[in-house]
């Protein structure tokens, strides 16, 4: 019945871009009242997108969902929805300007009709970015379904998805495409950079940006790592060296991390996401409100009073995670108790079974830390959810900042005790995680390999896990990071291992993206956001902790045998400066490189002038028309 | 023979805002092609303006420079210049725009032919701005004057500047409406609030803004300095107390900066300022270098290498500057040893001389200082000068970095002295400098009270002192703010003392700007500029001076008599915490109030959506003309 291809698409020409699912039991009716408004024009308010039905698989079961559709568009479609979206490519003078119908045939890739002008990437981004904006007209609920609200301008795929008749929304895997990348990313023997455009080209800027920072950060410790090892192997007990190792890697960290913020600008600026301007972001499919009309727009759409957020914050979000770190720091004294006690039984009665007992409190701790984390890890997404932030970008920014806090304090913890255990335990806990994950693709791969009609393909990419974002990814950089620059000075062997573990991250983040995850959506992002932020932050924590280390250690306070005062003074006086040194080299060093300052700048220049002679155009013209 | 009119401007309707002063030995047919260049229509690349020369004055003298011209414009080109310097005002519907000439009558102000739209300060800007962009076209140098080579695009004004034939370009005073505001400003006794959008009106943003800062820390002082005087009357004496009142006075330095800059947003929203868009910025007059084509503009100019000015500034200036702070600090030293040796000399045998020559290391050391300082002024404006920054904003950055820097010390220098009398130093000279300008006032007062016939107006203004910009004053209220700030703990009254002084500074410095001064362009700034960035590094280095001089009283010491060591690991915790607690609060704190960021954020989205729209419309005629 729905199988009718869209008025102005034949069969052959139709090509599947994005799938969404329905709840199996969605009435006829809003089906057909969705689909309407998907194909219906832009002049009539719709998204003027083609969809198609998707049919039974070839070994159909009984419990198949019948409710999967694809989107596609026509080219000229995704054109103008390019514009839409704001997307910024290269013009044939080589600067980089934003995307519009009327000069396309400037820009420099724009080739015959320009159906290679965009990537299937940014295609999937274009039809997301067209669904999402599909916007109620004068539809009160939706259709069968009374009790599902709608009002003026409410984005119709997001109260479907809020409501759950909505499943999901993804975008389609391009098989070739993909074999093509994940043979130059991680099948290939030979050691190379990664396929950073290539990457971008398939996943977006956002993705390709994770990878990039990746890279970056396993060649940026490399030095560290190189000066770390004859440390280790030779004056593991001498500190004189040590201070200069420290501060070295103190002042490193400064600098690669100043260094990665012109690299990505260089990068996004590549990629046309550094000028381009952002479309007025939309509230998450989560926020809730009273309705009323938002003062920017003057739609209507739910409005929640900022005061009472911040109540939500400071009054309960805040005392909770200052709560939660002080239970944590509560444990770790019980096990510093625990372990004392072990060791003074220990060394009382040495036995085989109080030798093992030893072992017993760095376990419990381990375990109970873990689960913990868990918890925690839950709380602060359900108090970051239950705050109801507007948008997406303030609410990952709550939620960053609270699994932070508390990882700081677990990471200070876990090296306290400093046994190489338990260095290693995040590192063998994400082995086990890979593990796990490259066994469920074993299972899968059988499957996959074959060519598979369109309708299994897209039915299995629709059972695949969803990729929930680089979170998790950047979080476990940011561990290993908080190793290398918070112990730096008595734990030099961390950058090497950093290292090496970041060389196999790099192939088995790459498999899971090609193999395990849906494929995400792509994300024009220009930086990597709040982890810039979260990173420098460590770097400075680091320069404390560093400094406070090195002033206890016996062998710097062997030089101030007569005067403590004088050690701390002087530790003190050295980690002031290393502050100061810091933030004057923040300071110094431009965010952006000089090239791309100019091109920038060229940009808004031209624009002005464009501006001003057109306005002269104008005058000119009235003046005729008046004589 | 150059006295002839304008062709387009009756000689009752010209009215005069700016006035050229040429050298009295300029060439005939230098001034003739000036003035043709002025008077030329844009469509030639001239400036459309209207140019007048000055008669003699009534009792004309010999020594009198003929060269001096009025310039004007018709209410027609004013309002197309105010578009191109992109003037931002008030639409119907309470937002800020962008003025264009073609909607001029949907602005708020715009009424009848609109000649009361722009204030005077405006029109002179707008004139100002035409004559720095009126540029070369094919002349290859200024006629009768081969050796001022010119190029297509230089700027003529600032060529003729920068080679001494101008001499100046001031905006004139408009007596009756200065009368008016000097009456609302200073000479009313009731107290009151100053009339800041009056000022903005006469004398531009950048004028208000500095007024604006100067009353609103008065105002912000005034609990510091209410909580100070009972601790100055009673307490003097009990450490105990000053550590809650230090404390209190460190997070309210971040509070008030952090508020200020919410009230400066506020200010430059309403005065247009604050979305603004800047036009490209042209080189300073002084810069030079290599002619080239500049990579924005793609226009003739000099060009000079960034990495050759880097050089000049980190390998001359910058040891240059530390030799200077590392003397002040020696000088600083030998002031210690001689009042060591003064002061055992009357203790050994007191007399009268012996007290009296207790005072000389003091007032030596002040009076080396204050030559050192000068000096150092000096030396500072030359070597910026030397470094060759091509914007004038990044040679102001450069100077107030250098002047700070050496003036910090100095702070320091002078508190660690910490007599009352040194405290009163810079107040007792500042006194010293504006009873003189008063005294040099008076004499010219009974020239100024008369109506004098305008060509006398004009060559008194001519000959009053050129206002050299804010930075001094800005300087004065940053000495005071390091007063309260860097020593609170130990000097309670100073917030007192500076509350007063800033109280009689608010008249002299309105009495200097209405009767001292040339009137100075106005100067649309949205921000106090580098100075806030000055004001908050000056509050950080606050918390460490105050926790080391708390840490260091006896009073404290007297809690921790057991342990040094504990007492100093105290002082840098705190310490910590408070520098901490000063970052995340900066953090918290937004930066433009609510209000306004939708504000801003609606005209953007409202653009956005305009510019969708005429897409729309493009696509949707194109399709017609196709169908």
């Amino acid at each position: 019945m729905l199988r009718a291809l869209s008025a102005d698409g034949g069969g052959s020409r139709f090509n599947p871009l994005v799938v969404v699912e329905l709840a199996s039991n969605t009435k006829e009716e809003a089906i057909a009242w969705l689909l309407s408004r998907i194909r219906d024009t832009q002049q009539n308010g719709g998204a003027e997108l083609l969809v198609e039905q998707l049919g039974p698989g070839v070994d159909a079961q009984e419990k198949e969902n019948p409710n999967m559709f694809l989107v596609g568009a026509t080219w000229q479609r995704l054109l103008s929805g390019a514009e839409d979206v704001g997307l910024f490519r290269e013009f044939h003078d080589g600067s980089m300007r934003g995307f519009t119908c009327a000069n396309k045939h400037n820009f420099k890739d724009f080739k015959g009709d320009g159906d290679s002008f965009l990537s299937m990437a940014e295609c999937q981004y274009i039809i997301k970015h067209e669904l999402d904006t599909l916007r109620a007209k004068d539809e009160t609920h939706v259709p069968g379904y009374n009790q599902v609200k709608l009002y003026p301008g409410k984005s119709i795929i997001r109260r479907l998805l809020s409501k759950g008749i909505l499943i999901q929304v993804f975008p389609l895997h391009e098989k070739e495409e993909l074999k093509r990348l994940s043979f130059s990313w991680y099948q290939k023997v030979k050691l190379s950079f990664q396929p950073l455009d290539d990457i971008r080209h398939y996943y977006g800027e956002g993705q390709a940006l994770y990878f990039g920072f990746l890279e970056y950060f396993t060649f940026a410790l490399v030095p560290m790592a190189l000066i770390g090892v004859p440390y280790y192997l030779f004056d593991w007990e001498n500190y004189d060296k040590y201070v200069i190792f420290a501060a070295f890697n103190l002042v490193w960290c400064t600098v690669i991390l100043e260094l990665w913020k012109r690299g990505s600008a260089s990068l996004a600026f590549r990629w046309g996401t550094l000028s381009r301007k952002k479309a007025f972001e939309e509230p998450r499919p989560g926020f809730h409100g009273v309705l009323g009309f938002n003062p920017v727009t003057g739609r209507e759409e739910p409005l929640y009073p900022n005061t009472k957020r911040q109540l939500r914050v400071y009054l309960v979000s805040l005392p909770f995670v200052l709560l939660c770190l002080y239970l944590s720091l509560y444990i770790m004294m019980i096990y510093f108790l625990m372990e004392g006690w072990v060791l003074s039984a220990h060394n009382a009665e040495p036995t085989f079974w109080t030798g093992i007992l030893c072992f017993i409190p760095s376990i419990i701790y381990a375990v109970v830390i873990e689960i913990m984390n868990l918890i925690y890890r839950y709380a602060a997404e359900f108090l970051t959810e239950w705050e109801n932030h507007r948008l997406e970008s303030s609410y990952q920014n709550h939620l960053v900042l609270k699994v932070l806090v508390s990882l700081a304090t677990l990471l200070i913890t876990s090296q306290i005790l400093n046994q190489l255990m338990e260095a290693f335990l995040p590192y063998w806990l994400q082995r086990r995680r890979n593990k796990k994950m490259i066994r469920k693709v074993q299972k899968r791969k059988t499957l996959e390999d074959k060519e598979l009609p369109l309708a299994d393909q897209v039915r299995l990419e629709a059972d695949m896990s969803t990729y929930l974002g680089t979170f998790d990814d950047y979080l476990e950089l940011f561990l290993l990071f908080g190793y290398v620059s918070l112990f730096s000075c008595v734990y030099p062997l961390a950058a090497v291992l950093v290292v090496l573990n970041n060389i196999t991250e790099v192939y088995s983040d790459a498999f899971k993206m090609c193999r395990v995850f849906k494929r995400p959506f792509s994300d024009p992002a220009a930086n990597i956001g709040v982890w810039q932020l979260a990173f420098e932050a460590m770097s400075v924590i680091a320069v404390v902790t560093n400094c406070s280390l090195i002033g206890m250690s016996p062998q710097v306070k062997a030089y101030f045998l007569d005067s403590d005062t004088q050690l701390i003074l002087w530790t003190v006086a050295v980690e002031h400066g290393l502050l100061a040194f810091k933030f004057i080299l923040t300071f110094l060093i431009p965010d952006v490189p000089k090239h791309i300052q100019i091109n920038l700048a060229r940009l808004e220049f031209e624009s002005l002038e464009a501006l001003k002679k057109k306005k002269m155009l104008e005058a000119s013209e009235v003046s005729k028309t008046v004589q």
